[in-house]
């Protein structure tokens, strides 16, 4: 018997690589002969990083960046040399978990630390990048980023101007002269299930800036800037950006990587299962295992467990998905390729303690659902 | 595909025949050409008379007599008319929660009105007779009972004794001279998981009289006014009930079935099991569903699932067992011939939303097993 393990992470109570040994405890306490392929998933937000690294067996860095606001911190990020890889979250250098909420100001915050970490990486030889975008604190479009590799925004009288994505509205032109010639020879997997624009109602400002600090006014201000920073980009590139979709993911980093990086942006969890080959792995499996902290009708919008029904739907292979809730409107989901969704918790139990046992009650239920599988 | 479904009640949840329809709710989701056999089960205790009317298709009738205190009540009790089979359940007429914590007194509450039902059935043509034995606020040996079915329980002067525990003390001689004489025609079933005897430091006062109401002086008090009963019956029948196993039930009710009625006393489910002819069901079937509220380590002193899969162990039928809480210590049952135990919760729940969702729980987590086990 054949299991792939693929599970997210189940969110406050298990990292994706924990969820796996959880999985494979329970699966071999049935079948002690099992093949348990361990394949913990992500979808390019938390948790991408070690997840990935975990399953391409590569090592977790950590580099000296600046947080949004130019404080120093360090980054973790994954490197798997052998495929000269670099996995990203724009969240460790740029998150919004860095900064308090009294200190989010989203006209000053800046994305200036992913291009750090980039630039890391790159000194460590990374020549293909994959880059969560998930949890940004910062509505630059990702200037800072491009300061940070080399790039100079520079306002009418040729200066540079301050970070942020307030600082934009002067913005007259962008020097590209001195940015980092490795990036041209790399290429980057960008990780986002968001695919809003860059601009306008739907925009990164008026959707997103909000939760990172930005009142009305403000708002109406970020999407005024980034509006200038589309124009010069489209006069020095020759493309629009300003509605192309994602481009206002993670605060308009999903511009900067569009318009200035040999990019791709893909919802997270095709980035994350095409790194892993799990399509390969899935061909000649019994059974695919997978799961989250909650399943339910958001599930399909592009969430892990999705994606592994897609893939392992392509080759016949049921797939069974666990989750810590089984939320309203789940049944859906039996019309997108999963043959069961199986809560894990044992009986009635408050949160704190259902995520403190989240392992082993998700062990127990991956023993049960074994337990039944050997039936009829 | 052929379907057993056997659970007993959920306790504050559901009766076992809400269970049984939530059950074949979930299974014919899955499984819409299924033979879904419905066979709602009980201990003895608690739900027994429902469960077992319904699986039998009789009737429920309301008989008036008198409580432990002497109030009129209306005692509820099952008759299936081609059997002429009561089922009855003593608690209708001896149940503790009848008498309000301040009011129970053993010394003085009185298992007359069992006799009054059983009467009641009597007169209704019953002949066959299952009695759960769960639940009494008595602790007079069922000498109350005795007397409402035309025994006289005689002093030494040869004057009626006061009904209630305390009063057996002064215990003469048992005058059986009027006694109904349809009971010698009659069989009983009853249906007890207590095995405790009569007197003694496991007996019926120490054991059982404190949650009646018996403080330590009363307890010493009632067990010598049940050893003079015991007495009593042994010079009047031969018999000396008072270390038979069983016979400290219902506050010695056992001992007045095993010494003057034709009656067997067995563990309840099996009682119940036998009155639904669950072995005849079962044999051919591909699976059979059980369940109750809690499974755990002490589902193996005699409760409903462990019976239901005994039974169906015999005939190699695998055996779910659905649960609302998968307690400590439930993995030994694997021990004891179930294939899976199957929380029902499908999330973080308190337990007031656990209960009141029970059926739609109990419905999905049967509609998730059916789809397991179309895998495979």
């Amino acid at each position: 018997m054949k299991f792939v393990l693929a599970p997210d992470s189940f969110k406050e109570s298990m990292t994706a690589p924990e969820a796996v040994a959880a999985m494979r405890r329970g699966v071999l306490s049935v079948f002690p002969d099992a093949d348990c392929v361990a394949a913990p998933m992500a979808d390019g937000g938390e948790g991408t990083t070690e997840a990935l690294t975990d399953a391409l067996d590569g090592v977790l860095l950590s580099a000296p960046v600046h947080d949004a606001l130019g404080r120093s911190v360090r980054a973790r990020y994954g490197y798997v040399g052998s495929e000269h890889l670099a996995i990203i979250e724009i969240a460790a250098a740029a998150g919004i978990d860095l900064v308090a909420v009294a200190d989010r100001d989203p006209k000053i915050t800046s994305s200036y630390g992913v291009g750090e970490l980039i630039r890391h990486a790159l000194d460590r030889g990374a020549t293909r990048f994959i880059v969560g975008l998930g949890g940004s604190v910062t509505n630059d479009g990702g200037a800072g980023m491009l300061e940070a590799l080399g790039a100079r925004l520079l306002d009418e009288a040729g200066a540079d101007l301050p970070r942020g994505g307030a600082a934009l509205a002067r913005l007259h032109r962008i020097d590209l002269s001195a940015v980092d010639p490795r990036l041209a020879g790399s290429t980057f997997q960008i990780a986002s299930d968001v695919t809003n624009p860059l601009l306008g109602a739907a925009g990164a400002s008026a959707v997103f800036g909000p939760q990172k600090g930005a009142d009305p006014a403000t708002v109406h201000q970020l999407d005024a800037a980034l509006g200038v920073y589309a124009t010069v980009i489209a006069a020095l590139t020759g493309t629009d950006v300003s509605a192309q979709p994602g481009a206002g993911a993670a605060g308009g980093l999903g511009a900067a990587f569009l318009a200035f990086f040999p990019a791709e942006l893909r919802r997270g969890v095709d980035v994350v299962m095409d790194a892993v080959h799990l399509a390969d792995r899935i061909a000649g499996a019994d059974f695919v295992f997978t799961g989250e902290g909650s399943l339910d009708a958001q599930t399909l919008s592009g969430k892990t467990p999705l994606g592994v029904a897609e893939a392992a739907g392509v080759h016949g292979v049921p797939v069974v998905a666990f989750a810590g809730r089984i939320g309203p409107g789940a049944e859906v989901l039996y019309d997108h390729g999963f043959a069961a969704l199986v809560p894990i918790v044992p009986g009635v139990a408050d949160l704190p303690s259902a995520l403190a046992d989240g392992a082993a009650n998700l062990e127990r239920a991956v023993a049960t659902v074994c337990r039944l599988l050997t039936l009829s």
